[in-house]
């Protein structure tokens, strides 16, 4: 087992190695290095037995069939594009781990069938939108989002034609089989949740709603020599003692997360008084409920600090996104099938989107998480511990032998 | 006296018409509109019976000879340069009011001269070097500020060559005459005190001393999502901290002045804790031990901070200015002379830099300064109360006549 684990890890650092920028990994949807890392999956896959396509979305497809005709099928999926600069785990992982899955299962005989999908878009760095190709599969893809263009003022669809996909076949080719009985993405955990915990594997029990906001603090730009403290209308020192609030009420809150992360101050200048603060905020929580209530607290409490002040508030609601659920009953299949082993495994939810949330309203899905070695991701130096990789993917073997139980048992 | 009043506005306001940039007022140093607003001031410097002459670093000169000769200079004097789309008093109102002096002076007799000088570079906006005619006419003008270059690569040298000028002459043309006794910077406030106190005028004590810092919070960039709150390092929560103490200390040491007016916060996503804020400090005190203390106290606040979140801190110190009084006697006579009119006067310190800072280590110098309705300063609503201008025109007559007094009984 520790042999394929080596060689879960040796593919997604020769995939890595495939890039649009040289000397670092970068893979966007439809580039030139994507071609390549197409070739490498899609024979890594006809190597493993599997039958293989390219969908009109640009997803690698690789399908094992059932002993049977007419069984229903096994997702197992994850995605092979990259951020700028990425590490070489996020979503490759997935895809390899699942390839090495069917490796191992040799000529065994299972009641479903199992089709492994390297989703082609889920970071949506190329054209600033992510989860394309899980929304394609899924039927959610709208004529809208193929218009949308890349810096280069290229359509999706003519990205996809460019590629020599058609984009009036997504919706026959990309779709997910109708007769999916079950997904499981495997992904890095992109945090340092399991690390801390000193876990190898977490099932994730869904994936945290969120909503964006925007905090417009508009004081009085003022002489920073001149304008005597009892007299300052300071956007920024109103903005700093909401800023620690924010922080304060999520760390009593937990597991919420608050962050403030893109700040604007004008005129921004070393002598000026700051006359106007712009700042973000990002809040999680896997509770819709308490994830609405921190919002309506750090609001009320930006509206006490500006009133007080005499600065003046705009707060805007930018998106919202509730909690997705995994699916219950799959997702304790899968922490059965991972205590099994003889690493600890933990439960717990993502606070980052997966396209697995895009999947679960469609399929009864679930995700396991490997732990992330220091909390890197989207960095050159994300990495996994070959021990992870090998419970992952005894985990996953031993959740295929329960659903096959399950399914033979019908 | 009201219409004299109404002169020195007008006057402003048609020095304010001529600009580098239609529709604003914008006169940077030796620039084509500076031009212009030379043979305007000279035109009006003539009419008042001044001996007017352009010196090699651009001040415009208007001398009015005493009674007798071998006597001392009294130096009345401001800047008619500007910052961009600036507003109309900043700087002209003091010369334009000393050629109303001169004029309302007529046929009088008096036992010094009076110089009028019209600094041509105060605000440092086109070289990005302030004080440049002053530190001229004070003998302190290096080498090296010959050298700068402003945004078009035009050394101050060729700048003032291309005006017809004369760098090389700077030291004969443009000293102060070596028996000045006495000067007088009239300026306006830019800030809100006079106006909060309902006072007219104020006598300017000194400078206050400054000293700007940098400091830069590291933390550790991670994902807004996956990182709970416990295992965050979040470098603008930190700087949050420090900024609100900033402004706590300030408000309860007055009268310190603290501003934080220029932060950086990297990478500055929206999902992406902080990993690295860099915030500019402006600190300024009329006592220089209460300015080093509070600079101390800021340090050693932000290193517990940094400390107790386990993020690193650099604390820079970019420049330093220690206060600058204005002469003691000096200022008193014109405490005297302002108090004698109908309106209410005070006494404060400037926040912000005038030439009077540099003058003042080489003639006994005194400041007036004009209320600023609205505390509003480089800005086009920039304005004055015709009231006030009437007030300063009576108070420095009346410093005049008091002047007189004292060396006609030497």
């Amino acid at each position: 087992m520790d042999q394929a684990a080596r060689r879960i890890i040796d593919r997604c650092r020769e995939l890595a190695a495939i890039s649009d920028v040289e000397g670092e990994t970068t893979r966007l949807f439809l580039s030139p290095a994507t071609r390549q890392a197409h070739a490498l999956v899609l024979g890594w896959m006809n190597e493993a037995g599997l039958a293989t396509r390219v969908d009109d979305i640009g997803n690698v497809r690789g399908f094992r069939a059932a002993s049977e005709p007419d069984a229903s099928t096994l997702l197992l999926f994850s995605h092979i594009d990259t951020v700028r600069n990425a590490g070489a785990f996020d979503g490759p992982l997935g895809v390899v781990l699942g390839i090495e899955v069917v490796a191992a299962l040799g000529e065994r005989r299972l009641p479903f069938n199992i089709e492994i999908i390297a989703f082609s878009e889920e970071e949506g760095v190329r054209f600033g939108f992510p989860f394309l190709s899980s929304l394609a599969a899924t039927g959610q893809l709208a004529h809208t989002q193929l218009d949308l263009v890349d810096a280069e003022g290229i359509a999706v669809a003519d990205a996809l034609r460019n590629f020599g996909l058609t984009p009036e076949a997504i919706a026959q080719t990309a779709a997910l089989p109708p007769d999916s009985f079950a997904a499981l993405e495997v992904h890095i955990e992109q945090g340092p949740v399991l690390e801390a915990a000193n876990e190898s594997l977490a099932v994730v029990e869904g994936i945290v709603g969120q909503s964006r906001l925007r905090f417009t603090f508009e004081g009085h730009a003022n002489h920073a020599g001149t304008t005597p403290m009892a007299l300052r209308k300071d956007a920024l020192a109103a903005a700093a003692q909401w800023i620690t609030e924010v922080e304060r009420y999520a760390a009593d809150n937990a597991p919420l997360v608050a962050t403030v992360g893109h700040v604007e101050i004008l005129p921004g200048a070393v002598n000026v008084i700051p006359g106007r603060v712009v700042a973000s905020l990002d809040i999680r929580h896997p509770d819709d409920n308490a994830r609405r209530s921190a919002v309506t607290h750090l609001q009320d409490f930006a509206k006490q600090v500006a009133t007080q002040r005499g600065v003046s508030l705009l707060s805007e609601l930018t998106s919202e996104q509730n909690t997705i659920q995994m699916d219950g009953p799959l997702t304790n299949k899968l922490l059965h099938a991972a205590q099994g082993g003889a690493e600890p495994v933990g439960a717990m939810y993502s606070g980052a989107g997966h396209d697995a949330m895009i999947v679960a309203p469609h399929v009864p899905t679930t995700m396991l998480f490997l732990r992330s070695p220091g909390g890197v991701s989207h960095h050159p130096t994300e990495t996994v511990r070959e021990q992870d990789v090998s419970a992952a993917l005894r985990a996953v073997l031993t959740f295929i032998a329960e659903l096959e139980r399950e399914v033979t048992a019908r």
